[in-house]
């Protein structure tokens, strides 16, 4: 990692840029699928998994009540231990009624209620997303959705339920299709059954974002769509919004940024930073210390630690992307974080909740030595959904709050409408709204011609 | 307006569409729009000023401390009003941190920061809407954003400054430019000033959301655009997203839905449909009950009321988008309502807040016969930007949580990592991400060794 010693805050910019794509050069492409998935539904969907997936299956959905899966016995308990601290967390944000008089006779009130239909995409990759399954599926079951609709795309590698060589060598889809079952994770399936997930539809990459945005004969429309992917699920879902669906926010690569002083032990500070690398070859990780020492301590340990992970490739193309920071004390330390806007932030100094008190812009923060980046990612209860490339400043992360809208309620008495009606007539006619006017007038003079 | 008995489901979808536009056929000029103010900025802000609102500035912005404005003595009496209750009711929003311990030793919560920089659109048109000034300013105030920029078409109609005549006759922009004040609405400075807003720019439309969006000599750069707009500024939010921008909701025309019963007062209801139908020829209002008596009634008033309307002719052509449906009983309307999604609806029933409670879908809920929705839109405390066409599935409207990011935090003790450490351990494993493990094991290894 290249180290910037005491920059200028007029090079904060250039050291802030992320190690982004341009989401326009896919637009026509991503177009392309969604308008075909919008056309053809479910056979698009199939022919796109033979050709993106290398799978050719019969059908997208797998009705998980038909089937068992059977998971190692130790990770079936990390599993539920993660549920119970994210529901945890995640119930502790419902909110109760709150009814406000605002004036006498005018009682406002903010009901939440569940957005009725959702879509959860669960990436593939190297290994199908379980966490993220937990993140996305647990809120939306406390939300009270109606319907969840799972996408995730077919898994013919590590943890499929069938190993494909029985069907046939890869490549050779001559065979007969196969039974989307034997292409579901069972670490997937089985944590569906966990909470609660009755269907899910073994469909990947844009082409599931335009499942949920436009309905399919098998897979329903959505209301909003959540959860990550690569770009082409990105892009997806930027379109996808011209639809009149949702979306939880737009994504861009993972990021951290560690702040840490020379309290900080080196070899965490380079797990840490490890362990956003080996994402993928665009996440970006910053170290920023006021300690030079730190900063090369934490350098040797990176080299030292790289070395024997067998994501090592891709860590080592983010570590290009990345760097180390050295300021002239912790204030400017967060300063700096608050500019760049980093989707995880972990503070590891000694003074770590006082400075966590001055952070205005970030997705998720992490105090002190023992809070690591991971435990947030699978378990201590919040949520990993977080907004990057700089979408801290305009953007939360995923909360109970993304799967519910809140719907205001106002009810207004005959004294309320005397006590407010005066002022809304003198509003409404200085904006020409007669009619607004009207129907204030009316109700006024009917309580007057009362005895 | 055209009455529907008794519809089945079946014909639901079609009685709920909205007279809406396609964004797509402005999309090529709004980009032209976005592309010219990001690289020419206020000289291509001043150049569509006087192109499209026909005023020669010569400057953006009025910097409000330097002028003072009279407005009617009774006008700022009622705004005063509905600033209070509209604080109170978005004061109530406001959350306090809560810290939970999710197992021992793990401690997750959420803390409320304001968005930083939020950019308001307040629409002229017929009159320059300062109700819609007060709906955005006082939230963003209350969440504590740092910097509100407030942008405005320059008005040379109803309440300007200083009248345009003095300066030369309509259509002559050979005289000097003028000054920016000159062209500001009287009551929209004023209210900018009683609720401490430092600086307007006066600049509208398309071209408004691309300075705010990209920021420009004059004009600051913000995070988040609120404000509703005309086919132009809805299209340029749209847009505007792909450039890193949040945006409050994707607009459309104002509606109304009223679910009433004999028990409602034939002139209210039609006095609230008029209220929305002057908004724009492409407003939708419908009525739904279980008489046949009240809608002709209500059919009857319409007719008379919409004569004496100085907006008659914009309300005529959104009756014409508009019907009354007779349903066999009032569950039957709110499920219709459910499935409309409306921005706002009215339930003057007997029975209004029982009824109230079965609905899921809806901006705003107006209850009871004293409760119009000109209470909602002026004064009352609810807010008035809420999500139209069919977004109430999936968009809240705007309130204090709009001008806000929940940042997640957690603090782990050691004997918190050594509580959750394991379960972390064991799910990076199966998510094959080694380093999240390493990060934890290295921890536990570290605590280990000690005496």
């Amino acid at each position: 990692m290249k180290t910037i010693k005491y920059p200028q805050t007029s090079q904060w910019p250039s050291l802030c840029t992320r190690p982004t794509f341009d989401i326009s050069e896919l637009e026509s492409t991503v177009k392309d699928i969604l308008d075909d998935v919008r056309e053809r539904g479910n056979a698009a969907l199939l022919e796109m998994g033979k050709k993106f997936d290398g799978v050719e299956l019969d059908a997208l959905e797998v009705n998980l009540k038909e089937h068992s899966f059977e998971i190692d016995e130790k990770l079936a308990e990390a599993i539920k231990i993660a549920k119970k601290n994210i529901e945890t967390f995640h119930l502790a944000q419902k909110e109760n009624v709150l009814k406000v008089e605002t004036m006498k006779g005018v009682s406002c009130w903010r009901k939440s209620v569940a957005i009725q239909n959702v879509g959860l995409y669960i990436p593939g990759g190297s290994a199908p997303l379980f966490s993220t399954l937990l993140m996305l599926a647990i809120p939306a079951k406390i939300a009270g959705c109606k319907n969840i609709v799972v996408c995730t795309p077919p898994s013919s590698g590590f943890g499929a339920n069938t190993p494909p060589l029985e069907k046939g060598a890869e490549g050779d889809f001559n065979r007969k299709p196969s039974k989307p079952v034997e292409y579901l994770n069972s670490v997937i399936g089985w944590t569906c059954q966990l909470l609660g997930i009755e269907k899910i539809y073994l469909t990947g990459g844009a082409q599931a974002v335009a499942a949920m945005t436009f309905g399919t004969a098998s897979i329903p429309k959505v209301d909003k769509v959540f959860g990550p992917g690569n770009q082409y699920v990105t892009a997806a879902k930027q379109l996808a919004q011209n639809y009149g669906v949702a979306i939880d926010m737009p994504a861009g690569p993972s990021e951290v940024l560690v702040i840490a002083d020379d309290s900080a032990y080196p070899e965490f500070v380079a797990a840490d930073l490890l362990s956003q690398a080996e994402h993928g070859p665009d996440s970006q990780v910053i170290l920023v210390s006021d300690s030079e020492k730190l900063i090369s301590e934490v350098d040797a340990e990176v080299q030292k630690q790289v070395d024997a992970l067998p994501r090592k490739g891709i860590a080592l193309k983010a570590l290009k992307n990345s760097q180390s920071i050295l300021v002239k004390d912790l204030n400017e330390a967060v300063a700096f974080s608050n500019y760049y806007a980093p989707e995880h932030l972990i503070i590891a100094t000694e003074n770590a909740e006082e400075l966590g008190e001055q952070v205005t812009i970030a997705g998720s923060v992490f105090l002190g030595n023992w809070s690591c980046e991971s435990a947030g990612d699978y378990a201590s209860g919040t949520n990993h959904t977080l907004p990057t490339n700089g979408y801290a400043r305009n953007y939360s992360g995923v909360s109970l709050d993304s799967f519910i809208k809140k719907i205001t309620f106002q009810k207004l008495t005959e004294e309320g409408i005397q006590n407010l009606g005066p002022a809304i007539e003198k509003m409404a006619e200085a904006e020409q709204l007669q009619a607004h006017k009207n129907a204030v007038s009316l109700r006024l003079k009917e309580i007057e011609k009362r005895p």
